[in-house]
C-alpha cells in the first residue's frame, strides 16, 4: 500500500509546524505576554517603538547583524562537539608553566561545574559573600604558607602579568624613581615577553641577564631583581649569592615560584625574596589551551599596601562575629584612577578557588607526595635518558629535564608527538620534558622512543616506536635535593587543610560555602554595567570536554585546529557585532583589553611619526580603570567634564583639545555612558577628537545597550574591548575569569596584541613598539579554555536573537526606571525620558530627609533575598540597576515589591516609628540567628526584620554574618585563615 | 653531562615514594588518626582484632577477593573511556518504547548531576523532603492531565512492569477471581515477555489476541484488557470497539500510552481507560542502553486505593501550612507483605523528577510543539518512502513508520546502520522507522538511501549511500489526525507548568526545590540497612558520556560492545564478591532481584520434578519485601519465628520444615540480619534448609557488612540479590533508580532471567517455565545507564579497599552503638557484644516512661541538621543507624553529640521541665518562621528550638514545613499540584 494522502479531520494547529521553543526564549526572561505587559508600563505599543525612542537615530547602525542562523542547543553542541574534535590530546610533557593536573571530581562538578559557584558576583557585598571569601581567604593562607611571605592576594590574572606587577611594585616601592629592574633570562619566555612590554610602556628599563655568571652591572639603581626558582630550563639553580647581591645594592627580590615545587623547595621567604608569583594551574586547574588560570602574588611584612589586585581580609560583623572581607579597597584602580600602578581589575576567583580546594583536599602531605612522585619520575626518567646516550644537563631539577641532542630537536619533538608525547624544544639543540602529577612509568617508554627514533640514543627502536627497556618502569623511590634547596619548615598547618579530606567531608564542604553566597542561581543580580544575565548550561558544558580543557598553550599548531576555528569565527563574530576590522581574544579581562586597545593606538602615533601624543582625555564619569589603563600605556589622563544630564561636555572638550592639540593620542568614551543613557553626540565627540588627530576608545562594557543596534565601530570607534563575561555570557566567577578582546578599526590591526607562545627568540627590550605591539596576557588566546561559552551564545542566539536580547534589556531597565520613579528619583535619562540598558535611582535626598544611605538600602535588599545593586557608582548616594534581557517579569516585579517595601521602611524612619540607628535599614542584614535571638530589642519586629514580604516565608535565603565593620578590618589586617577559635561562641 | 648520582642531601622522606591519596582514603571516612581513635573507644587495638570479634569464624571466607588491583580515580576515567568507546551512538530510528530526546542542559546539570538531588534518600521523611516531593508531584500531574485520569503514582521501574502490574492490579480489582486478561498482541516485546512471566507466576491466564478482529473469545469471566495506543507497530487504531465490547463482558481497561502522542492524542481516560501505563523516558530521560527510566502508571477515581508504588499526597503541617508527604504507605508491599499484589519498593525517582522538570520546561505548548514536529516527520519520511516505491503500511501513525520489503528487511537495517541509523526489523518483511525529537530532515537522506541500497526503491544510490531525493527536505506543515484519534481537552493548566519557561527561572526553580530537601551532600543519612555511603564523582561522571547515555538498548549487538564488556565484568566481579557463579544485573531494583531469584528457584525445582515445591519460608523479622516477592512468584509464605536475639528460632525452623517438608521451595534470610547482627548459626540454618530438599535465598540487603569479609554463597546460599544502590555506590536518587542483581550458584545458571530484547518470537504463554525463565525488566541489562558507577567503585577500590570499607563499616556502626549505649539502650548485639554495619537504638524504655516517641526523635534530629535513622525497623520503637564507612569522625561524633543532646532533652520531658505535648521534641522540626514568629508561647526558649547545639549557628538546615499531618492526608486523598492559593498565606 502506498501513503495515502492525509486523513480527513480537523487540523488542530496553524498551517505551519510550530516551532519548539527557541534557545532565545529560554535565554531571554520575558514570554510573550510578560513583554506586552511591560511595554504597556512603559508606554509604548510594541518593542519597535520603544527601541525607536530610546535609541537615537544617529547612532543606528543601517545593517542587521551578518552572523549564521540560530541554532538549538543541540545542534550548538554538536557543532561544537565537531570543532572540539578537532583538537588533540596528547601527554602534556611541554612544561614552561603549565603543567598536566588531575581536578579532583569533586571540585570539578561541585566548583567549576556549579552554578552556584560560576554565576557568583565579584565579593564586593561581603554579607552574601562568606562562601567564596573564605575559599579566597583559604587561597590566600596557601600561598603564604607554600611561599613562605606574610600576605597574599586572592589571584591575579596570569603568571606572565603578575611577574610584571611585581616588577611595577617594585619600583613603587623605589617610589618611581629612576632605576634599573633585571629579569632572569631563565624566567618563562611569555613572563619576559608580558614584562618587558608593560615596562617599555611606562618607560621603565629593565635588563634581561644570564645570572649564571652573578648579579650583571646595572647603571643607576637597582630597582629590584625577578628570578624564577625553578628555571625555564628545568633547573634549580642555588640562588642565594645573587639575592644577596641584590639585595646588597638595595634592590628588592622578587621570587618567580612553583607552588608544586615548593612543597619540596627551600620557600621564596626563606630565599629572600621580597615578592612572588607564580601560577595555581598545576593545582588542579585545567590547561586549558592557555587559560584561565589563577595567578598569584605574596608579599613580605611591610608591603602590604603595595600589592595590587584583591585582598580577602577577615574582620567582624554587627554581632561580634568574624566575618570575610575585600580588604584595602582604596587600593584599587578603580578607586586610585591614573595614580594606580596596576589595572588589574578582574581576578581568577573561581580558579583561585578551584587550586585552593585542591590544596584543602590533598593537605600538605598529599601535596608533598604528589611533589615527590613528581620528581622521582622526573629523576628516573633522566636516569633512563643518561643510560641510553642522551645527554642531560642539569642535576637539579624538579620537573623538568633539559637534554642536548645539536641539531635533532625539532626531530624528537616531532617522533614524540607521534607517540602521543608532546615534547617541548626551545631552539634546535635542547629538548626538555616535564613530568607532572600526571606523568606515570608508561610515559617513560615513548619519551625515550622518540629520542631513539630521531636517533640520538643507543637504543634499538621499531619505527612505531617500540623500545624495550629492558626493565619494569617501577616507580621511584623519593629523591632527595641538595641541603640548600630542601625546605624544612611547615606549610598548610591550618586545620582547613586537614578536615577535609574525604569526598564526603569535601563534597558538604563546598556545598556549605557555596550555600553562604548569593549567586544568579537564586535571585536576579541587578548589577549595573556588570550585565548579569544567563549563563546557560548549554554554553557551559563544552569547556570541561578534554578537547578543550586538556591542550598545552604550547601544543603545535596541528593539534590546535579546533582551537584555532574557534578563536577565528568568534573573532569575525566580535567584529561583526561592533563593527570593526579585526578582534583579538587575547586579553584575558575588560582591563587588559583597554591595555591593549591603548597599546596599539600608542603603536600607531608611533608608527606615523606622532609618538608625542601621549594625552589620553577622559570624562569625569568614566569608570577608573580606563585612567588607570591609560597610566599603565604611558599615557598622561586629562579630564574632561561632564554636563549634569550626564553627557560628555562638548565645550570642555574642545578647551582640552585645543590645549593638549598636537599631544592628544585618544579619548576613553564608554557608550552607553556610565550613566545608562545613549547619549546624542556620540558622533560629534568622535569627530572633534578625530579632528584633533587623536583616536577614539569606545570602552565597551555597556556594549549590551548596542549588540545588534549599534556598532562602536561605526560610530566613530577606532578601538573598544568588549567583556565577553558581561555581554557574551561568560559567568563571573565569583570575580573572575574575564575575558576582554580588544576591536579595532582597519588602521590598527597590525598593533593588535603579539603572540607570547610563538615568539621564535626571546623579546629584546630594544623592540620597536611601533612594529612590535607585546603580548598583553601569558597565553596567545588568553582564556581559550572558555572561549566556547561565548562562541556558542553568539551560535545559539543569531543575529535576531542577539538583537531581541539588547532589546528586551533595555525594556527591562525602562520597566523598572518607570516602576521605581515615584518611589526613587531616576537620576539619568536619554531620549524621550528612557534609560538605555540600566537606571540610576537616586537616593541622595532620602538620606538628606531620613539619613538612611544607599547601603543600608543595598543591606536591606540582602533581607529581601537580593544581591544589593551597584552602589555609588559612578555617582554617591545611588544605586545603578542593570535587570539584563534574562529576568523575567516575575522577578522584576519582586525586586520592584522589595524596593517599594523598602521605600516604606524609609518612610517609616521618616514618620519617626523607628529610629535610623535601630530601623531594620540599619540593623540589615539580619541573621536567622539574630531573629531567633531569645531577647529581641528593637523597635521593630522579628516577623518585620525577616519576612517583611510574604513570599519570603517559603523561599528565604539568609545572610550567614550581619553588616560588616570594614574600617576595623583595614586597621586590622588580617588575610590568613583565623584561628578556630575565633569561631567559638 | 651524563645524569649525575643523586646529589647529597638528607632525605627527608622515606625511603619508597609516598603513594600520593588512594581512592579508598577518599570513599572512606575516617582517616588512620581517626580509626585509632574510635578502635579505642569500642575496646580495641586494632581493626583485625575489632573485626576477629565481631565476624564469626564460622563464616568468615578463606581467601581474599579475586579482583584486579585498585586503580585511581584518573586511571579508571581512563578505562571506562576505553569501554565506552567501544559502544557506538548511531541515530536511535527503532523506537519500541525507547525514543531519543534531548535532555535540556539545565535539567542534566541541574538535576541528573546534582549531588543534592541524586544523593538523596527516599521521601520517607517529608519534612526534609518537600523538594522531590513537589517534583514528583508535578510528575503525578504531568502523567494525570496527559493520560486523563484521575490518580497516577509517583512513578514504576520501567513500562514492561508497569504493564505487569497492571495485570495484577485489573485481577485485584477482580478480587482475584478466577478469569483471564487479554493482551493486545501490539504491546511491544519487552511488555509481553515480563508481563506473561509475571502472570504465569502467580498463575493467572493470559491471552495475546491480534486485536484487529476485536476481542477474542475468552472462557470465564474477563479480568480485562491491555492495548497499546500507539501500537508496536507504530499504527494508531480505532480501539473504542473493542474498549466497549470489554466493558460490556465486565472487563477493566488498561492502556499502554506514550505520553509524547498523548499530547495530540485522544487521552487514554476519554478512551474509556481504567489504567493507562507507560514508560517517560522520551521526556529528557537518555535512553542510558535501556535504563534506568520512569514509567508511569495512573488510574481513575476508585481504583486510587489499588495503585501499587509510592504516591505522593498533600496534607499540612502542624502550622496548617500545606505540606506533601507519601500517601498511602498502607497500601505498600513492606506494610501488606504476602498479602501483597506488588513487590515494588524502588521507584524511579530521579529520572520522574527528570520527566517531570522536562514538561514543566516546555510546558503544553512547547510539548504539543514538539509532537507535532515529531508527527510531521514522521510524515514527511512516509510520503517519501512511498515516493520512492517503498510500501509503507499504516496511514494512521505518530512517529513510527512500518514498510513492508519482504525479505530484505535485515538487508535494510544493515545498511542503515552503515550511514548512521539505527532502524528496526520485526522480522524479514518489515523494517519500522521511528521518529523522535532529535530527527531532523537531514535523516531523512540516509533512511531512504538504506532502503535504496537493499534494492526496495525506485531510487538510484550511489555504494557510500548518497541519494538525490530532488528537493530540499524541508520541515513538514503540522500533519491532522483524524478526528476519532485527536485530542481536544487541555493539559498541564497548571501554573507549574507555565512559570518556568526561561533558563534562569527554570535553574532557579530546580536550586530552590534541592534546598529544601537534606541529602548526603549536606549530611549523613544514618539509614539502617539502606546504606548511605559516599556516591563519588568519578562513579557518577561517565554517565552522562554520549557513549553510555545515548545507546538504543536494541541497538545491534556489534554498536554495544562496550555495554558488554562492562557488563560482563561487573557481573563477574559481583560473584566474586557474592562467591557465586553467575550474576545477571538484568532486575532493576531490590524487590525484582528478589523475585528473580525466586523464579530461578522455581523454575530449578520443576525441572527437577519437584514443582510442587511451593512453600517460602521467612523469618518473622524480614523485610516486608521478601514475603511479598515470593508471593509475586506463587510462592506461599511460612512465617519461622525469630528468637528474642535477633536469630533465627532452630526449633521452629525444624518444626516447619518438618511440617512442609516436600513442599518446601526456600528459606529467604537475610545475612546480617534486620537486626544488624552477624548470626552465628547461619551454616546451619542452611543446612537444615538443604536437606529438606529447599532452596536458601539470602537477601543481600545487607551485604556491606560481609564484602571482602564473608561470601552468601559459601554460608549456603543457592541465590542472592544485592543492591548496588546500597553497596556499589549507585545513589538513591530520591527515591531510585536502584540495581538488584541476582547471583546463583552453579545449578540455578540456567534459570537467570531472560533477555526481553532479543527473544526471536513472541512469547509463548505456553512456555515451560522449567527451561524459559521470562525477564523480569523490560531490557536485557536492566538499568545499563548506571552500571558505570558500580564497575568504578569496584575499580577504583580494588580487593584491599573493598575489604576496608567494609571494616571501617562494621567499625563505625559499633563506634555510635558504644557511645550513644548509655544513653539509648542498643537492641540486639552478636558475638562479644558487637554489631555488625548497623545498630538499633531502642527507645521503648523512654517513650513508656515520658511519651516521647522514636519519631520524636526522628523529627528533632531535623532541627539538628540530620536526616532520620529508619523508624520502627525491624522493631517499632526503635530507631535503626547505619553509618557506613563514608563518614569520618567529625560527622559521627555531631550525630552522637545530636543524639545525646535529645536524649538531654528527653530528660527535661521526664523531670517535668516542659509538658511532652510542648516540647521541642514534640514541636519538632522547627521552621525559621516558627522560631522567628512575633508571638511565642512555647515552654521552652527559640534558641533552644534553633540552635540546640552551637554549632548550627553557623551552619543550620532549616526545614521548610514542620511536623506533616500524614491521616489527614490519607483521608482527604489529593494527588496532584493543588491550587496555588493553598499557599496564601
Amino acid at each position: 500500500m502506498s501513503i495515502a494522502p492525509p486523513p480527513v479531520g480537523t487540523p488542530r494547529t496553524p498551517t505551519h509546524a510550530p516551532a519548539a521553543e527557541q534557545f532565545v526564549d529560554r535565554h531571554v526572561g520575558p514570554r510573550g505576554d510578560d513583554v506586552a505587559r511591560m511595554l504597556a508600563a512603559v508606554g509604548y505599543d510594541d518593542l519597535d517603538a520603544l527601541i525607536d525612542a530610546a535609541v537615537p537615530e544617529s547612532i543606528r547602525s543601517g545593517r542587521p547583524l551578518d552572523l549564521p542562523d540560530a541554532r538549538d542547543e543541540h545542534e550548538v553542541q554538536a557543532a561544537l562537539r565537531a570543532i572540539a574534535d578537532k583538537n588533540q590530546v596528547l601527554r602534556p610533557m611541554i612544561g614552561q608553566g603549565y603543567a598536566g593536573t588531575i581536578t579532583p571530581p569533586v571540585i570539578r562538578r561541585n566548583v567549576l561545574e556549579s552554578p552556584a559557584w560560576y554565576t557568583a558576583y565579584t565579593p564586593y557585598q561581603p554579607e552574601i559573600s562568606q562562601g567564596r571569601l573564605e575559599a579566597l581567604l583559604n587561597f590566600q593562607t596557601m600561598v603564604e604558607d607554600l611561599t613562605g611571605l606574610a600576605i597574599a592576594n586572592a589571584s591575579l590574572l596570569d603568571e606572565a602579568t603578575a611577574v610584571a606587577e611585581a616588577v611595577a611594585l617594585m619600583w613603587r616601592v623605589h617610589r618611581g624613581k629612576p632605576g634599573t629592574v633585571v629579569l632572569d633570562d631563565q624566567l618563562f619566555d611569555q613572563s619576559l615577553a608580558v614584562t618587558v612590554g608593560r615596562a617599555q610602556a611606562i618607560g621603565l628599563p629593565v635588563v634581561v641577564a644570564d645570572l649564571s655568571h652573578g648579579l650583571p652591572d646595572v647603571e643607576g639603581d637597582l630597582i629590584g631583581l625577578v628570578v624564577q626558582q625553578v628555571a625555564a630550563s628545568g633547573q634549580v639553580r642555588d640562588l642565594r649569592d645573587v639575592v644577596a647581591a641584590t639585595k646588597e645594592r638595595g634592590g628588592l627580590v622578587t621570587v618567580a615560584a612553583d607552588l608544586l615545587a615548593l612543597t619540596l623547595l627551600t620557600s621564596a621567604g626563606t630565599l629572600g625574596a621580597d615578592v612572588a608569583v607564580g601560577s595555581a594551574q598545576r593545582f588542579g586547574v585545567p590547561l586549558f589551551g592557555g587559560g584561565p588560570h589563577a595567578a598569584f602574588m605574596a608579599v613580605r611584612t611591610g608591603l602590604e599596601r603595595m600589592l595590587p589586585g584583591r585582598l580577602v581580609g577577615v574582620s567582624i560583623d554587627a554581632d561580634g562575629a568574624p566575618a570575610y572581607r575585600l580588604a584595602l579597597q582604596t587600593r584599587e584602580q578603580h578607586i586610585r584612577r591614573e595614580k594606580a600602578t596596576s589595572n588589574i581589575c578582574t581576578a581568577q576567583a573561581l580558579l583561585a578557588i578551584v587550586a585552593s580546594m585542591y590544596a584543602v583536599y590533598h593537605g600538605p602531605d598529599g601535596l608533598r607526595a604528589i611533589a615527590d612522585r613528581v620528581h622521582a619520575r622526573a629523576h628516573r626518567l633522566a636516569e633512563l635518558l643518561a643510560e641510553h646516550g642522551v645527554e642531560v644537563e642539569h642535576d637539579v631539577f624538579f620537573d623538568t629535564i633539559r637534554t642536548r641532542v645539536p641539531g635533532h630537536a625539532r626531530e624528537v619533538v616531532a617522533h614524540a608527538a607521534r607517540l602521543g608525547v608532546n615534547l617541548f624544544a626551545p631552539d634546535d639543540d635542547h629538548v626538555q620534558v616535564a613530568c607532572d602529577e600526571t606523568t606515570t612509568a608508561a610515559d617513560y617508554a615513548p619519551v625515550i622512543a622518540a629520542f631513539a627514533l630521531a636517533g640520538v640514543t643507543t637504543l634499538e627502536v621499531s619505527e612505531d616506536g617500540d623500545v624495550d627497556l629492558g626493565f619494569v618502569a617501577q616507580d621511584r623511590p623519593s629523591v632527595p635535593l641538595p641541603d640548600w634547596a630542601t625546605r624544612t619548615d611547615e606549610y598548610l598547618t591550618h586545620p582547613v587543610f586537614h578536615l577535609y579530606r574525604s569526598e564526603t567531608a569535601m563534597l558538604r564542604y563546598l556545598r556549605r560555602l557555596s550555600d553562604q553566597d548569593l549567586a544568579l542561581d537564586r535571585t536576579m543580580i541587578p548589577l549595573g554595567s556588570c550585565t548579569m544575565k544567563l549563563n546557560a548550561t548549554a554554553e557551559m558544558e563544552p569547556i570541561s570536554w578534554p578537547q578543550f580543557a586538556d591542550v598545552h598553550p604550547y601544543a603545535p599548531a596541528d593539534q590546535t585546529a579546533g582551537y584555532d576555528e574557534l578563536v577565528t569565527q568568534l573573532q569575525d563574530w566580535l567584529a561583526e557585532i561592533t563593527g570593526y576590522a579585526a578582534v583579538s581574544v587575547q586579553p584575558n579581562g575588560g582591563s587588559q583589553g583597554e591595555f591593549a586597545g591603548l597599546l596599539a593606538i600608542k603603536a600607531y602615533h608611533h608608527a606615523r611619526g606622532q609618538a608625542q601624543r601621549d594625552v589620553c582625555l577622559i570624562p569625569a564619569s568614566a569608570h577608573g580603570t580606563n585612567a588607570a589603563s591609560a597610566a599603565l600605556a604611558g599615557l598622561r589622563v586629562v579630564v574632561v567634564a561632564t554636563a549634569p544630564d550626564g553627557e560628555i561636555e562638548l565645550d570642555d572638550l574642545r578647551a582640552k583639545l585645543e590645549q593638549h592639540g598636537p599631544q592628544v593620542a585618544a579619548i576613553m568614551i564608554t557608550y552607553p555612558s556610565t550613566h545608562g543613557v545613549y547619549e546624542e553626540h556620540v558622533r560629534e565627540v568622535c569627530g572633534l577628537v578625530h579632528d584633533a588627530g587623536g583616536q577614539v576608545y569606545i570602552d565597551g562594557a555597556n556594549l549590551n545597550a548596542l549588540v545588534g543596534l549599534a556598532r562602536p565601530g561605526e560610530l566613530g570607534g577606532d578601538v573598544s574591548h568588549l567583556n565577553l563575561h558581561k555581554t557574551f555570557c561568560i559567568p563571573h566567577g565569583g570575580g573572575g575569569p574575564g575575558v576582554g578582546p580588544v576591536a579595532v578599526a582597519s588602521h590598527l590591526v597590525p598593533y593588535l596584541p603579539g603572540d607570547p607562545t610563538t615568539s621564535p627568540t626571546r623579546p629584546s627590550t630594544e623592540a620597536d613598539p611601533a612594529v612590535h605591539v607585546p603580548p598583553v596576557s601569558a597565553a596567545r588566546w588568553g582564556s581559550a579554555g572558555i572561549l566556547p561559552i561565548s562562541w556558542a551564545y553568539v551560535a545559539l542566539m543569531g543575529p535576531d536573537g542577539l538583537r531581541r536580547a539588547t532589546e528586551v534589556a533595555v525594556l527591562a531597565a525602562n520597566y523598572l526606571a518607570t516602576r521605581l520613579r515615584e518611589h526613587f528619583p531616576v537620576l539619568y535619562t536619554g531620549p524621550n525620558g528612557l534609560v538605555a540598558h540600566e537606571c540610576i535611582l537616586d537616593l541622595r535626598e532620602l538620606t538628606k530627609a531620613t539619613g538612611v544611605t544607599a547601603e543600608d538600602v543595598a543591606k536591606r535588599l540582602q533581607d529581601y533575598g537580593f544581591h544589593a545593586p551597584t552602589l555609588a557608582f559612578p555617582v554617591p548616594g545611588t544605586l545603578m540597576v542593570e535587570p539584563t534581557e534574562s529576568e523575567d517579569l516575575a522577578e522584576l516585579d519582586r525586586f520592584v515589591d522589595a524596593m517599594i517595601a523598602i521605600r516604606a521602611e524609609i518612610d517609616e524612619v521618616a514618620a519617626g516609628t523607628w529610629p535610623l540607628e535601630d530601623s531594620p535599614l540599619r540593623n540589615a542584614p539580619h541573621t536567622a540567628a539574630s531573629v531567633t535571638a531569645d531577647e529581641w530589642t528593637h523597635a521593630y519586629s522579628r516577623e518585620r526584620a525577616a519576612y517583611p514580604v510574604a513570599s519570603l516565608r517559603r523561599d528565604k535565603y539568609w545572610p550567614p554574618v550581619r553588616r560588616i565593620d570594614g574600617a576595623r578590618g583595614d586597621r586590622n589586617l588580617v588575610c590568613s585563615c583565623p584561628p578556630v577559635e575565633s569561631f567559638a561562641e
